[in-house]
């Protein structure tokens, strides 16, 4: 039996999203849901108990940078993931291929895996699919995903074919490689880039592996929106019904709201957490950029809608003087106020499917709130 | 009725040190005390609940920094400076004396007070005592620090002898322009260098001036750690018994129970939180450098006598990990550890007091754990 499960509770009748929970070895996971992103085994400047005041389910964290600092062999032998870095709730890690596919003429592809160089010391590494298998097995996540080759965009139809091909036969590489499939599930990756028939094609493929769970890969990679919502719209359908759909790196508000009404149970981005550390929140009247001079005597908070400790603690002028003396404090203030919205945000999206109004709620949020980040 | 009153409770038999309360117009403050200082209106990578999680019962704050940034007439719109940031209890600012003569160059001391130029943006400021009275009265400390000259070490007796003489002048101007004597109090500050005789001249005369408080300035300047006792052992038998004396700028566990030995009640310091952003601990087995590569895998706490979070959370291994990865979780860790440390051995500094056995304390102290930073 797999170590991950999804149950489908009910579809929003209006929008056609899903309402979900994922069972895992760590809990349950109540979806549509957005995973804080622990990059080196620590969500950004947060503690693991502040996660869960704000109700994070799931955090994810990066099988690349870990690999590199401080070593899977190392995490493995302090417990694990969980262990080392004091979260005891569910943990996904990615499979490091965007990462290192991300780090350019630093890497060489072959059908045996990549070639790379690391981003710390220089020093040259290998990465197949049976070495990321060994490496999210020591990590020992709830989730693991498959190493896939993510297409750039824009890349040509024969680019995009070759790599989706790849990734099909390294997915079958992984499942055979996987050694932890009691406590560990192993979710594959449909490519195909922004070509339908390539998209059915991976789907195809992919299913025929049987993952307890499908991502969509090879978006949020630089194309407009307007595409990205297109190739869910006929790459989601392809999917099983009773597994989970996970769609990568894509935090913004819009993009959350929009993908969950396209079936996505499951997002992840560092964009939160990022643009905290520069002084930007996400509020209900939109973007605040807190750093900004017209806020040096706003004693009001960054989100007069919110009850997030910063909110309920601190105004706009006490943080924009944070931001600006480069105070740590800033950074734990705005990125605990924007994982809170967001989170609070799929939570909204929830409700609104068990009440299947979640286009209504679409329509409210945008109309009110006129959101673009 | 000054804001600021001395209870003695006791003297201990053994030692000298003295043992007794504060009262300000934000709570009670027992001593012998530790400061946790925030310069800029953040006591660096931490909240304030967290403070108090610790035992934080008063915290220092910058007087320049905030003149600086975000400006005091700022603070003051925003309600003072415990509104501003957050924090019910008692505070203390300097004077910006400290600062504005580190400057070097980039100051001009007159009789009339320091002109200098911003660390920030090169502009020009003037500081006098009646300015400085003005600043510190609208942050809204309980304790503010008269605006003195800090010579520097070594200085010629000259040198001291005009300094110190003006650090009264200066002293009794700013008497004169203190607004707010019901809710500040203000705390004179004894001059006179390594010179047994200057000490008692400006003893002498900052006395005569009565103020709720006095700090011995010009110490911890760079002098060896044994003439600075040698200068508390004839300055503070000078000070009344019936006012809190401040030692300035000392945190190091040593100089802590070295001072209340000799008759202290109140320290601060940056030691402990500077240290700590740089992977340094202050433990029970003396100074633990947690970045070092010895404790890449050591899989058990900071300090294992320690009962604060992070020492019953987390490992040297995943704080050496953050440290190494430069994470914001490092700081908070290590500074909470830190000031953790140092506020639990001024708790037990007092027991020691209570029962008469500081210098048996002392002996433990060293002898057991040999400390020295």
């Amino acid at each position: 039996m797999s170590a991950i499960r999804y149950e489908h509770i009910k579809t929003c009748k209006q929008s056609g999203a899903r309402l979900g929970r994922i069972h895992t070895p760590h809990g349950i996971i109540e979806t549509p849901i957005f995973m804080p992103v622990g990059t080196q085994a620590t969500v950004k400047s947060m503690t693991p108990e502040e996660l869960k005041e704000i109700n994070s389910q799931i955090i994810l964290s990066n099988t690349y940078h870990l690999y590199m600092r401080p070593g899977h062999d190392l995490v493995k032998e302090a417990g694990g993931l969980h262990k080392f870095m004091n979260w005891d709730r569910p943990i996904l890690t990615d499979s490091g291929g965007f990462q290192v596919f991300s780090l350019g003429p630093l890497r060489k592809i072959t059908e045996e895996g990549v070639e790379f160089r690391s981003h710390i010391d220089g020093s040259k590494h290998f990465l197949s699919p049976e070495k990321v298998m060994e490496i999210e097995n020591a990590l020992g996540a709830d989730i693991m995903m498959a190493f896939d080759e993510c297409a750039p965009y824009p890349a040509s139809r024969d680019y995009v074919k070759n790599s989706l091909e790849r990734t099909t036969r390294w997915a079958k590489r992984c499942k055979e490689a996987h050694k932890n499939t009691e406590n560990q599930g192993l979710f594959g990756i449909v490519q195909g880039g922004m070509y339908k028939d390539l998209r059915e094609q991976s789907a195809k493929e992919i299913m025929e592996l049987d993952f307890p769970g499908y991502a969509v890969g090879g978006l949020s990679v630089g194309e407009p929106k307007e595409l990205m919502y297109e190739v869910l719209e006929y790459t989601t359908p392809l999917l099983p019904e009773d597994k989970p759909r996970y769609l990568m790196g894509v935090g913004s508000p819009d993009a959350l709201i929009e993908g969950a009404i396209r079936g996505i149970d499951m997002f992840d981005c560092v964009l939160p957490t990022r643009i905290a550390r520069n002084g930007t929140a996400m509020t209900s009247q939109g973007k605040v950029v807190v750093r900004n001079a017209k806020y040096a005597r706003d004693f009001t908070p960054i989100d007069p809608e919110c009850d997030c400790y910063a909110c309920k603690n601190y105004t706009k002028a006490y943080i924009r003087h944070l931001v600006k003396a480069n105070e740590i404090l800033a950074s734990r203030l705005i990125t605990t106020h924007n994982l809170h919205f967001l989170l609070k945000l799929m939570e909204n999206v929830r409700q609104a499917i068990r009440e299947d109004r979640l286009l209504d709620f679409r329509e409210e949020f945008f109309t009110k709130y006129g959101y673009e980040l």
